[in-house]
């Protein structure tokens, strides 16, 4: 007689049923229906019905039956690797990453390349990341892949429509990344998305790392710039407009260096990457403004290996301010963790310490309310996995895809019995 | 076939279902059986069985029937103001507050006392805040009510266990109030908690304020200290260990003035009551250190009211400092709003146009990426407002009350028949 309050449509119930399902078999793999019956609650004939579903969609497949049990043995279901694909872009001050990952999250492709255009101008920086995505669908397309969907990562504030608002070190305004996507890719039949690097890096943290269940997280993501990306309880925070996470322009250091957006001595102008390359290489500045810094953090990194004594000071200069960072987001949000990411990932060894020093030194809450700073174990580059991340999630909520003409063909179904 | 995963047990949804019928009352009395079916999407049959079970328990009541409807009038429903009371205490750093309020939340009464207690010692401290809470529940009690719950508001990091882990300006540390407040109320039957001041305070701005919705919202606690309260989409940020919001101890002024915490020129010690005192009546400190702000608080508004330049000056300073805590909220939180609380309430005449300028001169996004700065709408005192919309935001979210012999009692049955 008591029913739930707000009955959902039958649609959306079994939309979500499906989401259940493929979450499950995505953290359990192999299972068998009987598995997921008993570990989500729902009846075994329900089960059958949506595995079927989801057999049809080819988001899960059979893999087997399972060995190693007792009694009868049980057609056991995985996800299905085959028919789709997922690509993230990473665009970076220095430099363009592209991603494609299948269903499971195994990296179809992994690409760099230089991107100088942007300091030309943004028309020419569009040009260049839609020809790589381009490229990269193609690619995916060549295996007999439908794409699921692209997600740009920016170091920038992003709005919920996609619009890159504002990059100091893009030099971009109001930038209608998303809308100049989708005309120059002719309105793809997959979502596409345009969001902040560090808010997707930290996706692929939840993802991949080491930080189970509904934790309380920030990112620093470090290349030219630097932002946040924060997760409380399980969630990213956003904010009301998408703004969340500009650290990297709160002021540490008053009368400080000047800082591409304007104002002095913000957190990016005293820590960010190319302040570390000037502490720590001051001969390796000459001519114009570099933008590739790889060589420049390598030879830091080589130095640091070598115990090279004002190099280690130039870091451990660089981790005092990543800790004062740190100690921003503990006082205000105190999380259970602070992952250096991006390139400080790479540095971490050297940053570390002094971060945690000045971390503990400058919160209030007795041993920094138990929040640590760690390196990210997914190495310098989590945002374009993390723009990748954010398909999956999209498709894990219960976004499910219809397979294409293409995807169904005798050509892909070949390939998907081998 | 299909039913939702995780399927809760009756009991829980009963529970839940009877919560929907109680928030919708509170949000949409008087409201009829009919009313309540229509809106939540539960059936009749099963609104009027929750609806006598809410009856039962004297959380609502039959308000007579409806006028100015077509057809049959329906007996319409109301909370039940008359059984029951919550109870919160603020305490300050110069006075504590009790108040008292219905189910509805019409105040039962309203105290204040002044608290320089605090300063000899933490267990005289506990005793006056004791003695504050034994007579409010007796104050109740004589009207014939039965007390739901006791929630304490303090500045200070606050554990969820309720132990004051650090609070500088009332010098505790590791004080056990929970624990210390059941012990000396001989664990009474309703539940106590202790909580940050301007966490609660900011579930007061929820609760009364004009935010209607899952807003993001930011308060700024002032007193002697300064702390923020956190909402993200509708929900408290806590963080890991409930220490978030320690805005008051972030360092603006490098080699600024002394902080109670030890460190110099956070956020407290340039933009808190008493350095505005100091700016502002220059002439009153003498002696030792004032505990009451209250005569100097109002000697400043009177003298701003005369439009007195330095008296001005001081103020939009102290703005001009809150400007920047309001920018490290919108850099890294994006919220809608930051709410200027506590005593600064008083004051935000005269602080709110040097706070606005320093928001947008030092948020990176385009036009602060819409936060405003505004003063709180509940006065100075929200926190203990606050205290008690805990404990009944407890009882919405369906923790309800059996109701005691007292509650049913015959002398009680009159005054609710009155």
């Amino acid at each position: 007689m008591i029913v739930a309050a707000q009955p959902a449509g039958l649609a959306d119930v079994r939309a979500a049923n499906l989401a259940v399902v493929l979450r499950h078999v995505r953290g359990n793999a192999p299972c068998s229906r009987a598995d997921i019956a008993a570990a989500t609650g729902l009846n075994k004939a329900t089960v059958s019905i949506l595995v079927a579903d989801l057999i049809r969609r080819r988001l899960l497949r059979e893999t087997g039956p399972s060995g190693h049990r007792v009694g009868r043995p049980s057609t056991m279901l995985g996800l299905d690797g085959m028919p789709y694909a997922v690509v993230g872009i990473e665009v970076g001050s220095d430099q363009l990453t592209a991603i494609a990952v299948d269903l499971p999250g195994t990296r179809l492709l992994s690409w760099h390349r230089s991107f100088a255009d942007h300091a030309t101008s943004p028309g020419r920086a569009v040009a260049t990341i839609v020809a790589l995505a381009r490229r990269a669908a193609a690619h995916v397309g060549r295996q007999g892949r439908q794409v699921l969907g692209l997600t740009v990562a920016v170091p920038g504030l992003v709005d919920g429509d996609g619009v890159v608002r504002h990059s100091p070190n893009l030099g971009w305004h109001n930038l209608d990344l998303r809308g100049d996507l989708e005309t120059a890719l002719r309105k793809p039949d997959y979502p596409i998305a345009v969001d902040n690097n560090a808010n997707l890096a930290i996706l692929a943290e939840q993802r991949y790392g080491p930080y189970p269940g509904p934790a309380n997280l920030a990112y620093l993501a470090g290349d030219s710039g630097i932002s946040a990306g924060i997760v409380v309880e399980g969630q990213l925070l956003r904010g009301s407009r998408g703004f969340s996470g500009a650290i990297g322009h709160i002021q540490v250091m008053p009368d400080g260096p000047p800082c591409v957006c304007g104002r002095r001595g913000c957190l990016e102008a005293v820590a960010g990457i190319p302040a570390l390359i000037r502490r720590a290489l001051p001969d390796a500045e000459s001519g114009p403004r570099r933008t590739d810094h790889a060589p420049d953090v390598e030879e830091v990194q080589r130095r640091a290996k070598a115990n090279d004594p004002s190099t280690l000071e130039a870091l451990a200069e660089t981790g005092r301010w990543l800790g004062y960072g740190a100690s921003l987001l503990a006082n205000l949000l105190n999380p259970d963790v602070v992952i250096l990411g991006g390139r400080f990932a790479l540095l971490a060894p050297w940053l570390l310490a002094s971060a945690e020093a000045t971390l503990t030194e400058r919160a209030v809450a007795p041993r920094a309310g138990g929040c640590r700073i760690v390196a990210s174990t997914l190495g310098a580059g989590s945002a374009a996995p993390g723009a990748a991340a954010r398909v999956l999630d999209h498709i894990d909520a219960g976004h499910l895809p219809e397979p294409s003409a293409r995807a169904t063909s005798h050509e892909a179904s070949q390939a998907y019995a081998r």
